[in-house]
């Protein structure tokens, strides 16, 4: 059977709404760039939600989704009070890691900065808190990010 | 037997040295003031630890110590790279819960602010993660906070 | 001229919608008590904003509203992934100082905390970054919260 | 004049010291990644410290180090109360730009993750808060840097 490769797929986008508070900035008066790593943080959770695998699934199926690696490119400066959004999509399957690709932009059509998380599809071994385990990501999870 | 009231014993104090941080100032060039709650739960875990319930103790018997208040006053403003301490000590201990307060004071004596929290001595019902249950603070524990 | 005392005038309400983040909770997988201490500042400023202070214009004005104290009550634990509203509103004006009351309740109803925040009128001598000096508050501010 | 390639020069090492609290961890009971992101920064300016560039100084020569990029690997999970080091040198100066590279090491001697700040050395057009500019960083800043 021919496949086309994992990585060329395309994925649904998901789309986080945020907005720079003012705690979020720093004495430069501009975003304090550890929150782009909160953000990403929050629409990579925000997008499993999109496709059924919400905060209370995860829970209740013993699941998490653990970093292997996390980056951020930034491209212009967020003021307090900018909205932005986080526009996210599956950038890689591989068997038990995947890519997220985050695009934060602003209101204005600007894009503040881009960045991308690895992470590992995980299991607790006795619930949240215990030890976490990689498993092979379910080809039924793969599927729910296929776009149409 | 007559016995002090608790309200009144004297309590050690635990000592939390810290700093401000860049990206714990806000655009105003000063401390954002939830750092100062931070900062108090940070203390009131090195408070515990000071008298043999540090972190890992207090996840092997299923301990917590969720908060029923905080409250905190503003003196001074704090600015990027001051040197802080956070001096706590037990401020009144009820049945099952407990009051902690909190001085938090630069490396120039000056008083930044001052807070406490009120929590609970609770337990989880099945590891961290589960649904947790306030206790009668044992004897024991309450006697370790004794100044002598 | 007579005049209703301040502390009795009803203030119109603001809204800022938020959520219980993944990095928001602690090992004890509830929120972070700090987190509401976030919330309730950007609240605040979203409350500002609500009478026509928004960021930009705070920024343009040389407008701050540093903190004098805050507290915070909490009824219930949040969860990742809870809906959540902060209602706020002026609970007293002073001279120079006002005070900010917020309800924070989870969109099944749940009343999850409530606090208060004491903040100044302030001004940046010269400039953000620069310091600050309260200021009376313009009664054309004052009468901006009042509910018709 | 042959000059040895600014790529290659050995750096001094900066060394801040910090701790995994409690705040700084999430539901499955360990580090929140943008927590390494949080120490990195406030590692980057621990080394402009060491070379005597405080932040008071940097904010009275109106001296700021926004980033371009930012990344990090992580490596094994820290817990809540684990003693760490953040060990920063400079990998490269380039014109205007540099690189802090930052090792994240538990005091049991695990290599807990490590990552790399893209920072240009930028200077307020007006003083803290208003728009910065890149500057090319002075030989003088450079030699501050290079072990002996």
């Amino acid at each position: 059977m021919s496949q086309v490769p994992e990585s060329d797929f395309r994925s649904i986008v998901g789309v986080f709404s945020t907005q720079v508070h003012w705690g979020d900035c720093d004495p430069a008066g501009i975003i304090f760039y550890p929150t782009y790593f909160r953000w990403m943080d929050a629409a990579a959770w925000a997008l499993m939600e999109s496709v059924g695998y919400g905060p209370k699934r995860m829970r209740a199926e013993h699941l998490a989704m653990p970093l292997v690696s996390a980056d951020c490119q930034f491209l212009a400066p967020a003021l307090h009070g900018d909205r932005c959004e986080v526009r996210s999509r599956i950038a890689r399957f591989g068997g038990k890691s995947f890519v997220v690709a985050h695009d934060m932009v602003r209101n204005d059509a600007t894009r503040l900065a881009h960045g991308s998380e690895t992470r590992v599809w995980g299991r607790y071994a006795d619930g949240p808190g215990t030890p976490m385990k990689g498993e092979a990501i379910p080809e039924a999870v793969k599927a729910l990010f296929r776009a149409r």
